[in-house]
């Protein structure tokens, strides 16, 4: 239990973000209450509050991916921060020093904040506990474990749908094994105490122990759909369609594409979710993606705001160290 | 018609900026005369003016081109914007996703503008057509099709020195048939009411219907150069010297180079441009691109208060959209 | 002489920062003093001043450098500067344009600074000599020549530790012949009048004029290391190690390798330094890299609030220039 509570103060205020697990319930709802207010934010004239003018704020990429990258760097400006983009593949490292030496280099610049993307599992955590106390460091997803702020904006997405997380059925599609997105997923909406969560998906594609998280498992898509208020599809990743875990694309997207017909067995006012970016024809339908129940985009929306308020709710846990930084 | 009415609101004012094609002299004398304005912002001490804080400027650069990148940069900076710098070929195509499902995304984190570079004809078009009403979109070069703020930016240098376009002779010398400055020039020149526009260059190099565009055509330098107030020098591209067009690099600069000598055919108060990068001793003698006549970095100068102008023209046109915005 | 002088104003203000060659005691004290005011500006909780609002600063890296452009990009982003990262090689350069054509593109632009990187010793010195008068040059590293910022925050980082520079003994342990580092220190520890340089390497990693700037040459490290208050380890580049200037990694260890034990020849207060990145376990071993005795991350501390100084210093030289600006 201990590795969780690295993320807290000891005041219990969110210093890093790097799982959902081990998080509660009140926190969660602190950081919804919270990115609510800067949803405001983004959507005015002048999309940019002062909060973090002045701190430096630092995307740690290992593994490329601009989208998300992108998402962090927009709201960090947003919030007045400077925002210093490093791809570490190409740097650093290449020119053998290790990884602790680069952070270490980052943090004597009196940098703030890495948002950290790596595609090892544990990577974000290696970090947190190994950097200063006056850094805060954010998991942008890494390996198979955990990509927390999509997960955070997953539960904007439903919450201002739903409003109520109590009475809700929630089903998630696709390549549960791989996905981190999923993982993050499971336990937020545990934490936030649904009713029901239902994973779904090929047996090639769930994990042994997925039914220890508190979910139901379904490999019949249509059996798995009923009654649902909230489907997540997930991306399918191109390696595994070419490997040996499936038998072709097309057979996927007969048996767990989403379609409007297989949709019409969820609740009427079932919404649809992605954490893009989408496969159109492999795990869900163009009609169904651009359709009325589709909330795909509203996602991308919120992410903008919930990484807000996750950045500025910890960097804000430090204020009462900034007396002791050199 | 329809086609470049896209490019205005309602009230007749800039909302994209795609093409000079459709646009009246109106319309490009107050681009023009807004530029005037932003020239003093670029030569004060602090070269930065608030009009567009808050507001979100993505370079979507389809093809690679650090120079004019940058001059977007720094206009968007000079304006007080934030600036994304995306190279798309790089990024979310390689996962696979459709270039709308790229800008959709793009557009639901709030973003306000698109400047795209592109190497096919029409695609900042296509982008305009699909992109949200709160959305502006620049074209920086597309294809042989269209590269309006180099046309723009080439006016503002002609109107510096020869305050009226009416009396105006003008050459536009070299590979006409693949030029999309050539295309945007010659549309600029024709609305602002210059006296003659002549294309000179190898019939090889020129587009068979170029004299439904107004212009009178020349092979022949000399003959062309005869009496002009300004020449306009364009790149040739590498590919085209190494290509079948052309028969040989010093061939071309035999014929087509623009020399001192060749230049004393004009008026005395002769003016050269060139939209650069130079190449030196092809199209152009390195005495002429240095000479006294030469305003080729006056142009470089003028392209960030002409940037300037067009994307705080094409912001505001949406200021009456604000409320509308989710 | 007079090549050196490019660096002054004829005020005798600094307005391109070349090297540390040239430059007096004086000036070189004015950087660490108006350093030292920018030291408290990073530690405090907004780490930014408005002293360059308004000014662009160009990282133009010829040569790949993702941590020293980090460090010149914060300094400029605290001094509320715009910066611009243009990496040449992938650039203009490739388009055939000429390095003078792209500076006078950059300058044409209304850019204020350009920080320089190149792997030609003396690149810095030509694009200072061709600039407009209002631009300035901060050389970031010319190829075996000089890194006079990185020697002045070694100076900063030394002043901090022992105050007065003139009782001072200091060691440069490595290789000398290709460091453009251990070069631009031995001109400032001179400068400041410390009581002996001493150099450290072998044979074949020794220039064979040093003596000439001043030092003493030893082959012996624990010979060299006797009584120095600080030791500056120089990184041993890889291309040196795979060469045919050292028998091997591992021998070049166990003679020029630093150890606790052969530190203990030195002061018992001596301090360690080195410009980064690490290679462990080559020129320095692991428990005095982190040991009580190292100051390396302090000297990344102090590197931002050097640059910041430097900057900021050359910039305001030309404030009386802005006038004559078009």
């Amino acid at each position: 239990m201990r590795r969780h509570n690295i993320q807290l103060d000891k005041n219990g205020r969110l210093r890093h973000f790097l799982t959902i697990e081990g998080l509660n319930r009140k926190l969660l709802v602190e950081i919804l209450d919270t990115a609510e207010s800067f949803s405001g934010v983004t959507a005015q004239s002048i999309k940019k509050v002062p909060l973090l003018r002045g701190k430096t704020i630092v995307n740690l990429f290992f593994e490329a991916s601009t989208r998300t990258r992108t998402t962090f760097e927009l709201a960090a400006k947003r919030l007045s921060a400077d925002v210093l983009n490093i791809n570490v593949a190409a740097s650093a490292t290449s020119k053998g020093e290790s990884l602790l030496d680069t952070l270490h280099n980052l943090q004597a610049m009196h940098c703030d904040m890495f948002v950290v993307r790596h595609d090892r599992s544990g990577a974000a955590h290696f970090i947190a506990q190994h950097v200063a106390p006056h850094i805060s460091v954010i998991n942008a997803g890494d390996g198979r474990h955990a990509h927390p702020t999509q997960a955070m904006l997953d539960m904007f997405t439903i919450r201002r749908h739903k409003k109520d997380f109590a009475p809700l059925n929630i089903a998630i599609v696709g390549d549960i094994l791989h996905s981190r997105v999923a993982r993050s997923q499971i336990h937020a909406l545990t934490t936030l105490g649904v009713n029901e969560v239902r994973v779904i998906g090929p047996e090639t594609l769930m994990p042994a122990d997925v039914e220890a998280l508190g979910v139901h498992v379904h490999h019949d898509l249509r059996e798995g759909l009923r009654d649902v208020d909230v489907v997540i599809t997930l991306r399918l990743q191109h390696e595994r369609m070419r490997g040996a875990l499936l038998p072709s694309e097309h057979e996927y997207f007969r048996l767990y594409g989403l379609t409007e017909e297989k949709l019409a067995l969820a609740k009427p006012d079932v919404i649809v979710m992605h954490p893009g970016p989408i496969n159109r024809g492999v795990e869900i339908d163009s009609a169904v993606a651009d359709g009325t129940r589709s909330v795909i985009l509203e996602q991308v929306t919120h992410g903008i705001a919930v990484r807000m308020a996750i950045m500025s709710m910890a960097m804000s846990s430090r204020a009462n160290l900034e007396g002791e930084i050199i």
